[in-house]
């Protein structure tokens, strides 16, 4: 008997609501998708709550939740995720933080919350990194675009402190301050506005006036996360072009496959990410694979560029459908979340989601949507419970009793 | 654009089982109700397990739970919200109670739990209001009928005490008595069998024979509850006739917009109600409309006059589809539980529920009941999750992560 491996697709923020201009459909309910209509009619539809019904999740709380680390234990701030998504290998205790390279006017006002977007921040980062600042080592690397991460590693430091980052413009950079009276946060806090203090002295070295500051924000520590293959005895892999991602996927313990193209943006390779999967069949069981565009379109109030995107995806996955037919994978599509192009932000709504393969009780929904879903076989249901149900579909869940 | 208002109609004890006469309908079933009918089509549909799957609901819990109190944490008895609908402004650490002006035979058995329906208890309410009992103060108010509510204010009361009411016929008034060895308890049980005493020598001075004792009930000590305006970000406004409704939603920190013609019973003036929301459409965010003759009619066991209350509703709702139909307002209609008119009695059966309005994701359902509701969209949803949809329509609900 072949064993089948685990396709796991997320396309972020790939819900959405009713669309005007299409007719009031969805984005993804309006697209042409040949194989996602195919992989729903051959499988198992629902509707997931990636938290909790009612919880508006974020991109890092809901893929935690659905790759099977619950947030409420697990999480602790994004700063780690995105660390280890640009390279950093952290170590248990490291504060990290999320930094944009931005500009101040005259007035210490923020006019731009991305430089400019500039194209690379590394010589940014290079200006911070290496660092020792009151007894701690201070490392900073560049992530896509004007963004980097920043990690503070030591004894004695805390996540809870609050962002220097205000996350508007026209106003000021915020100090950081500590959420208790702890030594510790004092300490971090204390950090945290020098390497404010220090990117302002050091980033208009580099020449370009409108990338004279640093917007810290989103501290996390690094504590102990389940490892996935472990949990699951699955060797596993995530191919995903965005920092979080490939950082979350690193920290639960899955093998990063790197692929060219993957920039976590609209324009990425889908087809080397679907090459990456089927390359690669024999040496994994479960590949995570992240396509950010969906997001992205839909934060940038663009319904008709999403429904392009998933139309772009689907053509890619044409290689996936010859070796589910031949049950050599299990397929399960779905998002992280709902993000409405009309209100360009995450909502609660419930994310479409289909399985199939090799033991899928295959449902009556013959295309992929959030309204066909709605009378799907596996009705409603919350983000820790797909992992599970992925798992069982291999007879890998442990028994409860006798 | 337009931000909607949102209007969200609780018809009390709206669900019901099949009825033989209704051609095994409910009564919801088997109404004639084009605009319900309409506001279902236009929405989306489920089931609302008001408290939660398998739990009984009393209207108070029910209201809490759906108004997004979670009664598992603040529910402490429905004297408070009675003593609040009938007006008397509550501080914290009281505790009120509900009394039934009843009747006494000689031998000190209860005849009428309603004295006969009297129609106003207020010259009874007269007579224990200002009292002071070991130093607590007692206030009482009249409320529909034969009801009042009764206030005892002082330090160190409790709610941990028995109802002086037996519920029955037949049977003498009791003694209230301490649920635990606490001074608090003592003392309060101690204070309510003092009130039934002073009602018994008193209320025989007003000269009718079969209004000559008080039946005390439902004590509750009013703690801090969550204020739905600040939480939600809302201004809120309550149309009902129903003290209970009118007093949770006062507690919970809703504007009360009497209404002339709100009698809380079969009678009340549906049109007036809706009038009230359609004429400070401008005013208020939020409409909580309750609607008490469903119940009411169940509880007496008449499935029919249940079914022509709904038809009759449903005629006060025009005014509300065409400010629909302009996006100018979110609707939701749903009730606070099952009432079986064959059982008389609450019961655990989900009640239907639709949302309709811009952003819902509409669905396959065409008409509004309990059956045609059991393939909507939503599922099967618990009541603390409803608010937390609607307000999210609006973009108004908490990110949990980034």
């Amino acid at each position: 008997m072949i064993v089948p491996k685990i396709v796991f697709i997320v396309f972020d923020g790939l819900g959405d609501r009713p669309i005007k201009e299409l007719n009031n459909l969805t984005p993804l309910e309006a697209a042409i998708k040949p194989n996602l209509d195919a992989f729903s009619k051959m499988g198992i539809n629902g509707l997931l709550h990636t938290v909790k019904r009612g919880i508006r999740p974020g991109s890092d709380t809901a893929h935690l939740s659905i790759l099977g680390a619950d947030p409420e234990v697990y999480y602790r701030g994004r700063g780690p995720f995105e660390a280890a998504g640009v390279g950093i290998d952290l170590e248990l205790g490291d504060v990290a933080l999320r930094g944009n390279v931005a500009t101040l006017d005259k007035n210490g006002l923020i006019t731009d919350r991305r430089a400019g977007r500039i194209a690379d921040a590394s010589e940014f980062a290079k200006l911070i990194d290496g660092l020792t600042i009151e007894g701690v080592k201070i490392i900073a690397r560049a992530g896509v675009g004007h963004r980097m991460a920043i990690v503070l590693r030591g004894v004695n430091l805390s996540d809870e402190v609050t962002d220097a980052d205000p996350h508007m413009t026209n106003e000021k950079i915020l100090l950081s301050k500590p959420k208790n009276d702890s030594a510790e946060a004092k300490l971090t806090a204390s950090i945290i506005n020098i390497i404010s203090q220090k990117a302002q002295e050091l980033f208009p070295t580099l020449g370009n006036p409108s990338a004279n500051c640093l917007l810290l924000r989103g501290a996390g520590k690094l504590t102990e996360f389940p490892n996935f293959e472990k949990t699951y005895g699955l060797a596993s892999c995530c191919i995903a072009g965005g920092a979080l991602y490939k950082g979350i996927a690193k920290i639960l313990g899955f093998t990063i496959l790197n692929v060219e193209g993957a920039t976590g943006k609209g324009d990425t390779n889908i087809d080397n990410k679907i090459k990456a999967v089927t390359e690669n069949l024999d040496k994994y069981d479960f590949f995570f694979v992240h396509l950010k565009g969906t997001d992205s379109f839909s934060e940038d109030g663009k319904p008709l560029l999403k429904k392009e995107y998933i139309e772009r995806a689907d053509k890619a996955f044409s290689p996936l459908l010859p070796l589910l037919k031949e049950g050599r994978i299990i397929i399960s599509v779905t998002g992280d979340h709902t993000t409405s192009s009309e209100l360009m932000a995450h909502t609660t709504d419930e994310v479409p989601l289909l399985v199939a393969g090799p033991g899928v009780r295959v449902d009556k929904v013959e295309t992929f949507g959030e309204r066909p879903a709605q009378s799907g076989g596996l009705g409603h249901m919350e983000g820790r419970h797909l992992i599970k149900y992925l798992v069982d579909l291999l007879g890998k869940s442990p028994l409860y009793g006798n």
